[in-house]
């Protein structure tokens, strides 16, 4: 999982990437990057940590800059090494050029296999560098052409940003997969995730950009370009459920409300009697609000969360790892105590936080929980971004209900069903990407 | 403010400080610092920022310790300087020495003074270092009563730890202003502002020191020492209202309950009628749903906190400060866009930040604001550790309610009762310290 | 300029890197990096400025390694960018693979461009990246035989050591322009640009690789491989003159030795009478020993050379970068003020350097300056890998002797013939690389 | 060991005071700092390590300041705790105030002992801060008159530097021991321990402080001031033979003229038949040439000193710190094999250095080694300032010359004589401090 941003601003960026970047940095928390151009050269700082981490000792304001993109990432185990952290930087024909990506690239392995039978040597493990060599190999002076050749080659879902010294370029996967918005007003264009990082630079006039979709900006102005074949978009649902922050609008929906409605309509399929409702926090607490107010039966957090959590904590034995699960979320004794719960919470994926939790809750004397899911069985790995384990290792496809319920230790254990779910979305659900639930993985080239 | 902690323990220290200190992190977000026994020799390490930021590049796995103590503070503007952050370290009779105090001591010039007037230069501009001259002054081989006399000289309110080589010391003013507590299981002895300090290293039993008492903690166990005068305790009260986390459990009392039941008093004292009831999170939550759920109406989030927010977004330009409050708090738009909303905060002190806050609140087209305020009107510095800024600048000093509603620019705004407010703790109110709303500061040997 | 270490080792290699690295630091000042491979993966650790500096902080003893290389590096102005610092890291195949290069390719514009218009994208401005890509073509299976590919496409003057997860690899050019050599005893085997690298692991026996010699290293041993056409070598005259520590022994010639009958041989050609002989340090030493002891003339340190230089003072303004000449090489006013003196120097590149020397040597109240040069004039620019400006910066190139003593501001100055500077080395000569001096460039395909 | 360094200049200091202190790092290389003063507050760098590594990463030109001291320390093992890390920082009376000392107070322990007796707590191990209690402690109004009390109860050697927020101050001990100066033109004035930090900045106009003058310096000039009693000052001869850079001129002694007619005084005390004389650098070379010319015997480098030598190789195990010695002077073989050489060094300490750098050069196959010590045996510790063993470490007090000769492994060996030394000086050697040779300490107080 990671976040993009882009600026190409009238007045000096720098910190504003930083508060770009912030804004979006729930979606990777491993390491973070900028690439800044100074008219002339490209300009790289990134490393290991928060954005609040990696940057704390640089001295932007000493950049004199007009564009840059920016990257935050999490990095799936054992590819946390710095060479990968984003954004890349490379030359094309001796151009500068960077890259920046939130996604996965499906045919990775067999594109990578291609080019090194070819005598490439990749430096990394990124898909943003499979980007760079493709654009590079297809570019004949036309950027947008090179691109566009690049994403016929591509499969997955992707949402790229890419500095040059004078211009940013940013485009989105044929089925919109992962988001990706631009927002402008007098001073600067943005590019971002997610609105969160345009509106925190004062910037409220945003769209997303349609799946497909090129588009290049100077400091004149953006210019869109589209693909020649227009095909159905496929938006994650996922994002929504758990990916976002909560103020986000992602195509056309808000996550907060849909969140809220999912609890309303968990309470409908799975009302149960409870003294209170409590969420995990953040992402499942609009959805514990909506079900304490569909039911009547009192909202309350019954786990704090430190908002205090940096790089430090990350790395331990695995006592240490127990502990800071315990200092990220702590159960509320005085409240939770002799009480029966609804604790609600957005997915079961290993199924190993689950059980770490409700573990720790039972330690504060709760008399029963019962879980709520605010998304389908998670039986199939995503391929497009969403960092998850093997099918394998998928407790949902490993057991079923009952099985969950007791290997997690709970009273009852319910999930919405994914009629419910898309019901909360308030569309048909045909512009989703509903893999993870259903295995039906879109694929360029065959009818969707 | 500030937050300390203190480790005795079978194992090594090390981590478990940090994890500690973390746990506290709200207390103080400007330094950290912690100081170890390796048995022979204290070593101190300590810099600006966060803890996850301070620590995050040192191997505290190298330490061989069993003793520590840490410091994390949120440092009065002008009071940043690197010889401030605590632990302080020195010397006493040539022992090691090094001592971190959360607190104010009110008579902190006039003692200085003396002392300076007999030869002495401070090296920092810390009650700690007055405190620690103040003990070798004292100081004839027993540290008991070094600091008991020192505590004679004392007024404000303090809870200090002190390491030395092979102990460790911690105790807490006459009138048990500032909290402190101590813990212990069969691996550690553990000293801390606030219990998720002491619980997070898996320690369950815990107590608050006594007003006025002194404990001597080394690999034996500990001992309990007091003044001999004793004195009725004045906590206080403001913890419970805004410093404490939620899950704070100080002198008898539980924050997040508290907090609630400030709420329900809140609707009960000031019943409007609107469509939403709205948390300014953290502190505000609880009470936002107690009123809530004592009023029917539906609790709402319509503020989105941003949970990662380091250091290199607090030291700006104002128009970068005005990012950064957007940044931490950013106003939901989806939520509460055409609503009549009451607005849940703990206080209002200077009153710029809630100017700040419903400006941008205004921006996402909320239809009324009603702020509800779970303090009484603010009209008094303390002197004892919270960092408020002088009289002249405290808003409710300077305004009436009226005044302060247009200044502000609510629809209505309402103050919890004193009374309300004492209600609220299920006690008499006579242990708290209440001087920051009536003025009536305690001093020892007045008759309180 | 640069040099390069290789180390393959029966215990732990890590500070031993350092230890080579640093007995080189001569050959670059600029950047410092090392890559070691803990058997499984490379790991990567690099930085702008000394090795002392680049590594203080790092914890080598953490590193489980007896397989790494390491690369000192001056850069050229303009390319002191990060990305450029070696050894580069990247992938074959899929499999790790570093480089670390002392040289210079002359068809790397034109190589470039062949891959570039093959669509490959280059991420350094580095000859080492080219000849990675270079290698990764032309790799199928066989390493030896793919870097002997790659050798046969590259003309210029390199000497390259390679890690990978299991061996280390080390080559020359085929015309053996830039030193390499190669070491052994019971624990170590050592590749290294110059002895003092090798001798300083306790490593004695040691041998120049061969020209166009590739040679192979694992745990077990190393093996090596010749290109099969053999060209008649062409060392470097350059590096027993100014780039080599004086205790090298590079194909069969000592510089120090080298260096002491250039002195006696300049006095045979250009005796002058004066009271002292002093030396421009270090460099200049041997030979002006060498003029003193042959002319009977007093040897004297006239400048006093500080030996602790760091990065700090290189990047400075006009007059910052005077005063780092002047703290670099102080005159010594009490040895020769009123004297006149012989002032013995390597070389006269640009003729700055020299200007600014004379200058401040003149405010020490010196009453006459007889410059000699134990090197031709410098006419030609150097295509193998020594920094020098283009041929319309090279002051003999643009000016006669009598002009250049008038530039410089000496009394008189004088050159070492050609013949004298070979009769110095012992050797008929021919094997010498003299481009600099007779702009004679040997390439490959010609008969030389 | 250290070196202080402070300026006051019309334009800003800030790289200035870098400058001076790399001038004068040989004094000390375990630590560096400064503290400059920005018109109202002190600011302070420090760290462990060379000046060119602590402040490398430092944006000193960001600095608006115009008075600034610093400090380079040497620290005695058991002593390199952060916190001794000069210059200090303080309050006196409330007044920010910082102070670098390059001495050493022989009655440090009692006069210590008196102020903690007086409930004093000391934060460091350094003589500084005795001196800042001092200071306070008689501290009316009048600054100079406190240093002047301050200076009649220290017995020992000190120069001080002081910065506060408006002015310089600059003391030296009462007999002169330590060197400290005064330059001034009309941009700055420089105080420093040796005249290559003034003469660095452009000064050359300089003179040494008398024994017991204090200077006071802002921005309008410099004010100078005595104690009112003269005693015969004592200047430390080692300055001469060891300690100082070779251009150094200290009371009214030129550093290199002194050594090199201390080589001719030993040729003349004990001449020798050798084939070479080397030197021991850096500081033997000069004695090294003076023996040479005196004898006629060629002289020739046969040890090479790398020049780039950090912090890095000096905290190692016993093995890495054989390799450390190799590092710093390597022998060399081509110059020295089979060879009868005579081998000047300034002196013999502990004697152990000079056995591990005896053995190193028989490594080389050397004839002969005659070894030639600049000082006469070194006898009894120094409380003065430079850093000694005890007494019964100082291989001259345990052995007699024979035995130091079989001990150290040579051919034979030669001290200087005392009248040799003293002659050397070209004065009647009355004003200097012997007592390292001699055991005649001064104390004041007594007649001298």
């Amino acid at each position: 999982m990671s976040g993009v941003v882009g600026i190409v601003s009238k007045k000096k960026v720098g910190k504003e990437l930083l508060f770009s970047l912030n804004s979006i940095q729930h979606r990777g928390q491993d390491s973070a990057g900028i690439i800044v151009s100074d008219g002339k050269n490209l300009i790289r700082m990134r490393g290991s940590g928060l954005v609040s981490e990696v940057f704390s000792e640089k001295n932007l304001n000493n950049i004199e800059s007009h564009i840059g993109i920016g990257h935050v990432r999490s990095s799936p185990e054992g590819l946390n090494q710095d060479y990968n952290i984003e954004p890349l930087f490379s030359f094309i024909k001796g151009e500068e050029f960077s890259i920046g990506n939130d996604g996965n690239i499906m045919n990775y392995k067999s594109l990578k296999k291609d080019l090194e039978n070819e005598g490439i040597s990749f430096h990394t493990h990124t898909d943003s560098e499979l980007i760079i060599f493709l654009i590079a190999r297809y570019f004949k002076g036309d950027i947008v052409e090179s691109i566009r050749k690049t994403m016929a080659k591509l499969i997955g879902g992707y949402s790229c940003v890419i500095a040059m010294p004078d211009k940013l370029i940013a485009f989105r996967d044929r089925l919109g997969i992962r988001p990706l918005m631009v927002g402008h007003n007098e001073e600067n264009i943005v590019v971002a995730s997610e609105n969160a990082a345009i509106e925190i630079l004062g910037v409220d006039d945003y769209r997303d950009l349609e799946a497909g979709e090129i588009i290049v900006i100077d400091r004149d102005g953006y210019k869109s370009f589209k693909m020649e074949e227009d095909l159905n978009p496929r938006h994650c649902i996922f994002e929504y459920v758990y990916t976002s922050r909560p103020d986000a609008n992602i195509d056309g929906i808000n996550s907060y409300m849909f969140r809220r409605r999912c609890g309303e309509t968990l309470f409908k399929e799975s009302p149960v009697d409870v003294d209170l409702v409590c969420p995990v926090p953040d992402s499942g607490t609009p959805s514990a609000i909506g079900y304490a107010q569909a039911s009547g039966i009192p909202f309350a957090e019954g786990l704090v969360r430190n908002r205090y959590m940096g790089r430090t904590f990350i790395k331990c034995t695995q006592e240490e790892r127990e502990i800071a699960v315990k200092q990220k979320l702590a159960p509320q004794k005085a409240v939770i105590k002799g009480k029966r719960i609804v604790l609600v919470d957005d997915s079961i994926v290993r199924g190993t936080t689950s059980i770490n939790l409700i573990e720790q809750i039972r330690t504060a004397g709760v008399k029963e929980i019962h879980l709520m899911i605010t998304s389908p069985p998670f039986k199939y790995p995503c391929y497009y971004g969403v960092d998850t384990p093997n099918k394998d290792k998928l407790m949902a496809n490993n057991l079923n209900i009952e099985e969950m319920r007791e290997a997690i230790g709970v009273d009852s254990l319910h999930f919405i069903s994914l009629e419910g779910l898309i019901s909360a979305s308030k569309t048909d659900g045909e512009s989703f990407c509903k893999a993870c639930f259903t295995g039906d993985y879109a694929k360029y080239g065959e009818k969707i």
